[in-house]
């Protein structure tokens, strides 16, 4: 039985694979452009993947897949593992010089849409590579919002069932309603990526740094072309652009697409999305007049500053404007919560995402009147709909879950001799797959490139648990998963 | 209405006056017999609080109190406030130099049996202080444990109705049962202490000093007589005495009644003993391992500080054998995890609890198995108990509610310029009423001497917040509660 499960799942694995060889051919087409002699890295292995992948697909060929949610979490699993590994492959084999640990991290932080890098001195990295790493984190992006709205729902992870399309929104035919909505998804993905790559450009990025940071801005991956990241540009616009997109990109899909395919402005007032403003906006304000304050910085600078970080904070992107952890003890703490509470459903942000925190709230809200008076009812709601006990429960797990995730990845990374700050703050940027923590060695001035194999894959690991909703992975790693 | 419950609840604290003034002889004794000029503001307090007590007791007397949930919160709020002003007022009069924000922060310090100080200098403080500190630690401990066993779980507050007496415990009589059960208390506290004293004095205290470290000891309070805390004594067996009381009185005392009186050792049993004494012996043994090899200490040392270290943290007691946040990053991260975790209900220690932790991890363990299995049914156990929806939903809650005071704590500590790790720590042990922090200012070598008043109020709130367990104070401050 488990043994046919992971024969369809590597069946589709193989799929995904052959998708990826396509893909590689772009960055070979660009080092050929630019005259890098990457390009045969990467033409190379692509052709090796498309013949592995083809050669599995056959092998495996058989009926149609069992469905089961079993089955679900194992393809999900499956697949963001080989999508990790084929991506690491041409890193690897790459003229920049990195073991496979190395290549590893880099990928799946790329696929995650994390943006943590092991590379220093992107400024002179091959163009083709660079274009590989925005390349695995756009398609990433893709990956998580389908995973988003079509499958976590489905498979009832941490309160995500809620989010399931209702009857009235897939009608009496839901398979054809779902490809539709998958197609208006991927036209206005794409649309918003060439939207912004253009403001970019206009904006006085060269072609290139506006393709490759458009991707990283709307996959809320946040890769950056150059060691300074974003603050490379030193543009008021430039950074306002940037802060609109990646605002934008954390906010829930689905509601992208009932704005833009049928006009309905009512549509941003979703609670979640309501919250998410509503916190950007007030960490942005505060972190503004606290650098105006204590640094005495002209206030539209610091509010332009504020704002940028803060939002690359919250929708989970990573850039950074100039390294705010030296602003003061204020907005380091800030900057540190901010890595935790992330973006909406159904985005490409991650975190615990705001949804979350609509409900916790109204839960405690609930269980304190019920403390006073235990015989009157109070439903905990999420906008009109009220939230069931499960799902309340699904919840609440959830966060304590990613909180013990963190403290024992803190735990293990002190055992390994790093100081407090950069522990606390590497596990929980991976976990929340922001990019950037806290510190001289993570911050965001700082990068990954000195640690070691093993630290490397322990934090890749967290990257891949915070990107499939942390009990998608672990769920598979428990003994009841794998009993016949 | 709220008037009349107002009026009843100040009655009752009118009698816990009159007590706290009768508590006010023993140091003014105690400073009359060792010759300080202090006596006359213990005696001079005594009576001004005794003549305020019994004009408040005559004023506000009426008929029987009206039983409710609501009067109960208000009951325990007034309580420990007016417990923690009486208690500040002669710290407040006394010849060491306190404010009244001070003296305010040192007394609720004592009655939450949290132990962090304001004082420097303990070694030439007058003995009459020192001991009405100690005292205050004391009275506070039975003031929790009869909270813990008698009034939170009838209150329903975060999960605690699960440790309701049973039917088969209070019999038919219920009140005379609890009667009962209440003197065995104390009995069994008054003779832990004295067995403490005694231990402590025959291994080298001097007698003052073992009775004010044997209440501090038994309150899991944590106040030394001298700034070196438990340190100063330098003693192996010292030691190790003290870390069998402090785990000893980590454990609930309805189990040590039971154990004590009708000598049933199966009483041990209970699994959050099981899963307290695992956590402490775990974090123990890996920290001393960690000293061996990082710091080259011998390791029979080596266990006997980190289990005294440990053990002071997790029973949530705060003394400090040496300074153990220099012995490595692991030690900090273990020593801020620890911070979090407490000991048993019912017993005198305070942070999230042994019992949240094992009603944790079955809930998630369930919540795994359910998402492979959506259909079977996994019960979330606690011993041979199944623990209802309601009492999951309310740990749950309890967990995230802890994290968020914590969150909130070190935003304003932040804001206040306090570094990361001084914030996040500060809250924490105050919080969790653990004494020491980390970091230059508050780690287990510093104290609160250098902070403002205001962030003495504050830092005073979170102690009372985490040893009232969080929502019996929350609950009051809400609108919903005072509504006629
Ligand atoms: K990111
Ligand atoms: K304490």
């Amino acid at each position: 039985m488990n043994a046919n499960l992971i024969r369809h799942a590597v069946h589709l694995a193989a799929i995904l694979g052959l998708y990826l060889s396509g893909a590689m051919l772009i960055p070979a087409f660009v080092d050929l452009y630019y005259g890098h002699p990457d390009w045969q890295v990467f033409a190379v292995t692509a052709f090796m993947t498309g013949a592995i992948s083809s050669t599995t697909f056959m092998a495996t060929r058989s009926g149609p897949p069992p469905f089961s949610k079993k089955f679900g979490f194992l393809v999900v699993n499956v697949l963001w593992l080989v999508f990790s590994i084929v991506g690491a492959i041409p890193l690897w084999l790459s003229s920049v010089n990195l073991d496979f640990a190395q290549a590893f991290f880099e990928s799946v932080s790329a696929v995650t849409t994390t943006g943590s890098t092991v590379i220093v001195g992107l400024d002179d990295a091959p163009p083709g590579l660079l274009l590989w790493r925005s390349l695995l984190s756009w398609l990433g992006g893709i990956g998580i919002v389908v995973l988003g709205l079509f499958i976590i729902p489905y498979l009832r992870v941490g309160g995500m069932s809620f989010f399931k399309m209702e009857s009235s929104d897939t009608g009496d035919k839901p398979f054809a309603r779902l490809a539709s909505f998958g197609r208006a998804f991927l036209v206005i993905y794409v649309s918003i990526t060439l939207l912004c790559a253009i403001s970019y450009g206009v904006l006085g990025m060269s072609r290139f740094d506006a393709v490759n940071h458009a991707m990283t801005t709307v996959a809320t991956g946040g890769f950056s072309t150059h060691d300074a990241s974003f603050g490379y540009f030193a543009s008021i616009p430039l950074f306002w652009a940037s802060t609109f997109f990646m605002a934008l990109c954390s906010l829930p899909f689905s509601i992208l697409i009932v704005l833009f395919v049928r006009g309905r402005l009512d549509a941003l007032r979703d609670p979640q999305i309501i919250v998410f403003l509503g916190y950007l906006t007030a960490f942005s304000v505060a972190v503004a007049t606290y650098h105006r304050l204590a640094n005495g910085v002209e206030f539209h600078l610091a509010l332009t500053h504020a704002f940028f970080n803060v939002t690359s904070l919250l929708s989970t992107t990573g850039y950074a404007s100039e390294d705010y952890s030296l602003w003061g003890p204020f907005v380091v703490m800030v900057a540190f919560i901010c890595t935790f509470i992330g973006g909406c459903s159904g985005s490409t942000a991650g975190g615990m995402k705001a949804y979350r925190f609509v409900v916790l709230f109204n839960a405690i809200r609930s269980a304190l009147n019920k403390l006073v008076y235990p015989n009157a009812i109070y439903a905990v709601r999420y906008g009109k709909n009220t939230v069931d006990a499960d799902v309340q429960r699904a919840i609440l797990l959830f966060f304590i879950t990613y909180i013990l995730l963190w403290v024992f990845g803190s735990l293990v990374m002190g055992a390994l001799g790093y100081d407090f700050i950069t522990a606390v703050s590497s596990v929980i940027t991976c976990l929340s797959n922001v990019g950037p923590g806290l510190g001289s060695l993570v911050g965001p001035a700082g990068n990954f490139a000195t640690f070691e194999d093993a630290e490397l894959y322990l934090l890749s690991l967290l990257m891949l648990l915070g990107r499939l909703e942390v009990l998608t992975v672990l769920v598979v790693l428990t003994p009841v998963f794998w009993r016949q």
